[in-house]
């Protein structure tokens, strides 16, 4: 239920400028990140065990309702005020903008990747399907960690991106027969970021026996799941939803380690209908940030 | 593809008359049991970790095609050749005729425990969806692991059997909204264990955070799977086809040391056709096993 007015915005960095008396781990003038979580109940298991995105009390960053009782309203603000349980730590080595969008669809990519033990591991082979906003920055992890990536997209004109730019290894056309019966049986573990309905089966048979799908997208629309190839290829759909904010600020570390950001387009406030136009029509590479503070080099 | 004339039949206990110059593991006179493996290619590493059932080569016991090149044809019969690698014990304390449905219906739902760690293991809440053939043998395993288990079935009907005879300790009707709500995020595991087509998401919604959904019957249509379950709930679905041999065997001696067999109806060959009219009008509780030698004791 959307709590009108809505403020949105959940991938926000920003400068420290004031610290309540009991916050020991930021102080002023600390570069900062705050993501979809604002607050949860601190007390569950998940809560205890730092996986607070699966708390049942759970609230968001916009739209969500505080501990006081007051809604929450998102980053489109010259500033915000958080708990400092639900705030990161930015590397200096980060540029603020591009840092931005690792904050939700940096850490959706990331959480799976770290739970199947992808990160700094063994070489293995990774499907991304879809690039867009949270496929591109799979696309980096993957091959940051060492890995050969294979996007799989409906699109043959992603594909010099893909390889030139990201540094994928591989491109498979989805709606291309031939490619699709070459991939089969060839992927450990595949990021699924569509969220547009579509069906799994072709997606599982690029798997190996045994391999792991997970579903990062969202489909408002149920998804098609055909058993043969679940069952006979003892193949596991898992589904995953952020990150805990411990992952979040080991994936923002990690980031300023091997030098990870998004791909982004920066765009002042005043052009923010503009962008979101744009963003309906899919025209954008790959992520807007929005400019409140006027400070990014990028403009 | 269908390869006639077909002899069905691969869940066939019986008793060993002749046994090849080579083999060491069975003598004549022995009680064994066949499922539904009869080749593959002993050489690669599903075959060397004995997980033969995920062999690209595999063979089944009917209508497959075996190493010299002749179709195989299954139980429906007076006798069968078997290689030894596809042939296990079925312990002495176990009747041959109720033994005979765990070659398949029963390792395909013992596969899924022990993957997931559930044999003899710290008490668990399990759910099982469908109470036929699988589901049946699935509870009486639950039950006899130690774990708390609940029915899942469309059939109020079903309650009373599956409480008093096989000890479910709860059981849930699927279509009844209020019972579907009360089982929210209630279970770690559950096995559905049925073929017609249904949608994933009511049961999915049962399981806890980070549970596990191990589909085991092979629907015809694709399954619905709503993504917001899946991904809120970092859930699981998982695939799985019966076992390899060494499963096989070891799910043999456990359901010996427990005293776990299949409940069954025995029928003569002649009434075969009969048999078959009622398994189609899902009367039958819960295997018909036909007694070809004229030994069983059930009839």
């Amino acid at each position: 239920m959307t709590m009108y007015p809505i403020v949105p915005g959940h991938e926000i960095t920003g400068i420290i400028t004031k610290v309540g008396k009991k916050v020991e781990n930021f102080k002023v003038g600390d570069r900062a990140g705050i993501g979809c979580l604002a607050a949860s109940c601190l007390e569950c298991d998940f809560c205890k065990s730092s996986q607070e995105n699966y708390c049942d009390q759970l609230q968001f960053t916009y739209n969500g309702i505080f501990w006081d009782g007051s809604i929450t309203y998102g980053g489109y603000s010259k500033m915000i005020v958080a708990d400092y349980r639900y705030v990161v730590h930015v590397p200096e080595s980060l540029p603020m903008d591009a840092a931005a969008p690792l904050l939700c669809a940096g850490v959706t990519v990331f959480t799976p990747l770290k739970n199947h033990n992808l990160i700094e591991s063994p070489k293995k082979n990774i499907g991304v399907v879809g690039l867009g906003g949270l496929g591109h920055v799979a696309v980096k992890f993957g091959k940051a960690f060492g890995h050969h990536v294979t996007v799989i997209s409906t699109s043959p004109s992603k594909e010099k991106e893909a390889r030139d730019r990201l540094g994928a290894d591989d491109f498979i056309v989805s709606s291309n027969p031939k490619q699709m019966e070459m991939g089969k049986r060839t992927l450990d573990f595949i990021l699924d970021t569509v969220s547009a309905d579509h069906s799994l089966g072709p997606i599982l048979e690029l798997l190996k026996v045994n391999g792991t799908l997970v579903i990062v997208g969202a489909s408002s629309k149920p998804l098609e799941l055909p058993s043969f190839p679940l069952i006979f290829g003892k193949r596991t759909v898992k589904g995953g939803i952020i990150g805990g904010m411990k992952e979040t600020q080991e994936m923002m570390d990690l980031c300023g380690k091997h030098n990870i950001t998004c791909d982004i387009e920066v765009v002042k406030p005043d052009d923010i209908n503009e962008a979101l136009g744009r963003l309906a029509r899919n025209d954008v590479k790959y992520r807007f940030v929005i400019d409140i503070g006027g400070n990014s080099s990028s403009l």
